[in-house]
Parts: C-alpha cells; sequence; structure tokens
C-alpha cells in the first residue's frame, strides 16, 4: 500500500469543537450564569450536589447544539439562554439517575455523585433539576417548546429502560441496539437542535431539518462513544476505558464482535457480557477480539454514516459562520477518535 | 370524669371518603382508564412496574382533589380528566423514587418495586410518569396549569432534600419539620386543588383559596400519617406500625417525645434514630415515650389546626354537595387516627 503523500504547507486541518466556541462562546458565557441562578434552592445539598456534575460535566454540546442552531436561524434575540440551560439541566438530571442506575463509580475518571453523596441525593437532586428545566421552558412561554422537551425527557427514560431490559444480551439485533442509542442519547440531541428553529420562528420544514441532524449527531456521538470505551489508543492515552465492559453493557463493538466471532470467543463474551463473570486480563482479551474482527473500526463506519446523513440534513440553510460550526462539530464528534 | 352520653339512635356520623367517591366516581373511572392508557410504552417494563405501583397506590387521593375542586367551581367539561391523571403520575414518580431513596422494603405491606425490580428501574419508571405528565399537561395546553404542577414538582424535590439533610436530626426544631411536610407532601396537594379553580378559569381569589385548602390538608394528612406510624392501635389492627422508626426518620411524635423527655430518654432517641442503632423492642419503647408525653395525642392536635385552616380555605365557595365532600375529606384525614 502506498503511503499518502503529505503536500508541504498543507497540514490537513483537523476537525474540532474551535468554530463552535467561537460562534456561541458569549452566549455559553450567559447560559452557564443561567445555571449557577437556577440551581439555587433553600437545600444547600442541591446546588452542592448539582454544581459538582455540572462543572465536572463535559462540554456543553447539547446546550451549544440550541445556541448554535438558534444563530444559523438568523435569530437575534436572548430565548436561547435560558431554554439551553434547560437543556443543560435535562442532561444533567439525566446523567445524575444513570450514575444510580449504572452503579457506576467515576465519570469521566471523577467520582460521581453517587459516590460521593449516595444513591439518595443523586436521585432527588436530578429530580429537582429536571423539575426546574420546565419551570425555565414554562418562563419562557412555547408550549411548543415544552412539547419537544416534554416529548425527548419521556423518549429518553424509556431508552434507559430498554437499555435495562437488553443490558446483558449479546446476541441483540443491531437494529435493536440503535433504537436504544436513539432514545437514549439521540433524542436530547435532536431536541436541543429542533428547539433552535422553534425560538426563531422558522416553519416545521427547518425544525423537522434541524431535529433529523440533531438525531443523527446524536447517534454518531454515541456509537463513537460506545468505541472509544475499547480504544487501545485512547488507553495509550491514560484516558479510563472498559467502563462499559465492567458494567456487562452491550455496545456495537462487541454486538460485531460477538457476530463474528468463533465459538470459543462467543463463549468469552457470553461470560463475560452475558454472565457479568470478569477476570484480570479480560478487558485487555476483549479489545483485542474486537480489533482483530474490525469491529472497532466498523462501528466507526456506521459512525460516519450517521454523520454524513446529519450533515446533509442541513442542506437547506443557508452557508456560513453557523452551518461550518455545526458540520465542524459532526467531523469533531467522529475524529476524535484518532 | 363524666362520660359522654349516647343518644339512642343518634349515631355519630362518621367522616368518610364517601362523599368524594359519588362526587367525583364516574370521573375516576375516566382517570383510571386515562393512567392505564397513558402508561403504555415500547419497553414493556414501565407498564408492568409502573401498574404495580399505581395498582397498590392507595385511595386516589390526590388526583380526586383536583376532580373534586374543578367541579366546587362549577366547571362542567373533561379536562380535569387527563390533568388528575398527570397529578396522579407526578404522586406515583415522587413515590418510585422515594422507596429508593428510603431503602424501605415494605408499602402499605406491598413489596416496593424496587424490591421487587431493583433500584434502577424504579428510578427510570419514576422519570418517564414525570415526563409523561408534563406531556400530558403540553396537551391540554395551559401554561397556568404547566406552571404550577411544574413549580410543585420543585418545591416536592426540594423538600425531600431537605428531609434528607435533616432525617436523623432529633433536635430539629418544629418549624423546620413543618417547612419539609409543607414542600415533601403539601405541595401537590396545594396544587392538585389550585388547578381545580384554574381549569374552571376562576379568578385568584379562588385559586389561591384551593391552593391554601389543599396546603393544610396536605400538612394535616402528612401529620397524621407520621402519627398512625407510632400507634398502638394501628399495630393492634394488624397494620404495619414503625417504618418511619426503622428508617430513622425524625417525624413531629418523635420531636415532641424528645424535647419533653428526660436525660435518660433523650439518649434512646439519639442511639435509635441519630445513631440508628436499633435493637428488639426499641420501637415498643418508643411507642410507650411518645404515649407517656402524650406526644401522639399533640401531633393529632396540630392536624386539627391545619385542618380547621383548611375548612375555613373553602368559605369563598358556595355551600353544596362539593364542600361537604372536600370538608369531609379533611374530617376523614384526621379521624382515621382513632
Amino acid at each position: 500500500m502506498a503511503d499518502v503523500i503529505q503536500l508541504e504547507g498543507a497540514a490537513p486541518r483537523r476537525p474540532s469543537m474551535e468554530p463552535l466556541m467561537q460562534l456561541v462562546g458569549d452566549d455559553l458565557i450567559k447560559v452557564n450564569h443561567t445555571i449557577l441562578d437556577k440551581m439555587h434552592s433553600r437545600a444547600p445539598l442541591i446546588p452542592q450536589l448539582a454544581g459538582h456534575i455540572i462543572a465536572s460535566g463535559g462540554k456543553r454540546l447539547r446546550p451549544m447544539l440550541t445556541l448554535a442552531t438558534t444563530r444559523l436561524c438568523g435569530y437575534t434575540g436572548e430565548r436561547q439562554i435560558g431554554l439551553a440551560a434547560a437543556v443543560e439541566f435535562i442532561h444533567t438530571a439525566s446523567l445524575l439517575h444513570d450514575d444510580v442506575v449504572d452503579e457506576s463509580d467515576l465519570r469521566r475518571g471523577d467520582a460521581t455523585a453517587n459516590v460521593l453523596w449516595g444513591n439518595q441525593p443523586s436521585v432527588l437532586v436530578g429530580d429537582f433539576l429536571f423539575s426546574r428545566a420546565f419551570q425555565i421552558m414554562v418562563q419562557d412561554g412555547s408550549l411548543e417548546v415544552l412539547r419537544v422537551l416534554a416529548n425527548a425527557s419521556a423518549v429518553i427514560s424509556e431508552g434507559e429502560v430498554m437499555q435495562l431490559e437488553t443490558l446483558n444480551n449479546v446476541e441483540l439485533p443491531e437494529e435493536k441496539y440503535l433504537e436504544v442509542v436513539a432514545a437514549k442519547t439521540a433524542a436530547l440531541f435532536a431536541a436541543a437542535c429542533r428547539i433552535g428553529a422553534t425560538i426563531a420562528s422558522r416553519g416545521t420544514a427547518e425544525e423537522d431539518a434541524l431535529e433529523a441532524f440533531g438525531r443523527n449527531l446524536g447517534v454518531a456521538f454515541q456509537l463513537v462513544d460506545d468505541t472509544l470505551d475499547y480504544s487501545q489508543h485512547q488507553a495509550t492515552l491514560g484516558k479510563t476505558v472498559g467502563d462499559d465492559f465492567r458494567e456487562c453493557k452491550v455496545t456495537l463493538p462487541v454486538l460485531l464482535a460477538y457476530s463474528r466471532g468463533d465459538e470459543a470467543e462467543r463463549t468469552f463474551w457470553r461470560r463475560t457480557i452475558s454472565d457479568g463473570d470478569q477476570k484480570d486480563g479480560d478487558l485487555e482479551h476483549a479489545i483485542i477480539l474486537i480489533e482483530s474482527h474490525n469491529a472497532h473500526r466498523d462501528a466507526i463506519e456506521r459512525a460516519r454514516h450517521y454523520g454524513a446523513m446529519a450533515r446533509d440534513g442541513l442542506g437547506i440553510f443557508p452557508d456560513g459562520e453557523a452551518k461550518r460550526a455545526l458540520t465542524d462539530v459532526v467531523d469533531f464528534c467522529i475524529e476524535r477518535v484518532y
């Protein structure tokens, strides 16, 4: 195989979140203020615990999608600030409840709230943030936004329950797995994007296009996340891998490796994932099996497919800074694997 | 002391839920149909688990309050059906999350959902029911109803968190305890009643009056519940007592018995409630202490005070079947102790 020749002076541009940050950075500062403000409660444990998870809470991707899609639709008001905070509250509530659910000890290397404070406050503070999200939406006053986010919330919990029901099933059909991903992860991406058009009072065509963009981006994002959890490369970078494996959670790389494996390999997957009987060295063996069947590479290929659909979903919108930033998010979500 | 002389043929009328059932029975059947219908989900575990808790879920008191207050306000449409179901969903979600929180094994003598299915599904199905409640409200289309129930939901979870923060504190001031009760229990009673006037498009005066009625009824209800849990009489009837004691939860009878007790008694309460160190015979001793200080009787007296305020809150409404039924509910909630 010939090496790709790198042209001098034309360093390949790496997709990043930078254009999105440029686009919505000012709004994001306001969203962060709103988040701090709305966490306030006469029960001191609420801002304490919520502050912990929101501070350690990653990239604010979902609220940034609301900010960026509103911008894409040419809106220049301020309604996106509160509603982006509401989206982040729904996400945070679901993380808090997910940590209870998963009995997971670590999230992004930090101790999760339920380890620090116990399951009980995590459930209740999640409930509080969830209610607060709806209070913010009521204050905004759009029944359509309320409809979209109430639907998304119901679908997210349905997705989480479906995941529980299929958790250890290594023979789960890929399309059933995608149905879970669409519900538990992509529904909130879809809603966060759709309301951008709603806030800007654009028509159904724009709302539907942004919903489809968000949904496909969300599926791609989750499939890449699944794959990162079995990535030798991530492990080399010192990142935590193997969370899903330890929680005996089937994800796309496992489903592909199982269906492509021989009987000895399938016995391995059934023991470790279905029966939850894991020994030292099992995670390393799992990573080798996944790579040997190219399950890792092909899961990313699947993600690319959804990424391509996401990009095409933006077709009806005019070119410009906002559209470029959103396209870059798609590429970044996929290429962060490497 | 002279005995009360019972006049022949004039058996004292016992307050009951019967007039309320007469008033709203037909509507309640429709509410139950709506509940079954709206529990439906493609995740089979959701109707299964939700069905269990809703079926074992007591008297439907909160949705009946919405039905009755709507009737009190002269409304003759159908909006109260869906919204009463939404109220019951919020209540059920909070019960499901409360059982996780309390690590309690039994609710009204039945195994709780988290014992049968585990904590994880209980949290997620609670989230689903909560989201579904908001979907129903969005479909109804009243931002004012959404505002009232979103506020109530936030206050309920604040109350639950405050309860966690004060759980084992036998020196909690009575008024702090009442603040917790007002939030965790009475807020939903208040909201369930207030929306009766909102549905009927009555003015703020009626809305405020019904909210006050519901809040006072809710506090009375909770104080009686607290007292029943230490009732020798209930134990004699074969009912479960001592749940709060085993969960080391301070309630009004304990607070009164502690503040009236001598040093030896206070040591007992600190050991059993604050330190959670309980032995055989401790519950029986707790009941004796509570009765010896008349803490049982005086907690009910406190409940009567709130009951009286609840009844007076109905003053601005015309006499009639609905008002009598609601007054009887107040009396029933208090007199069920005997």
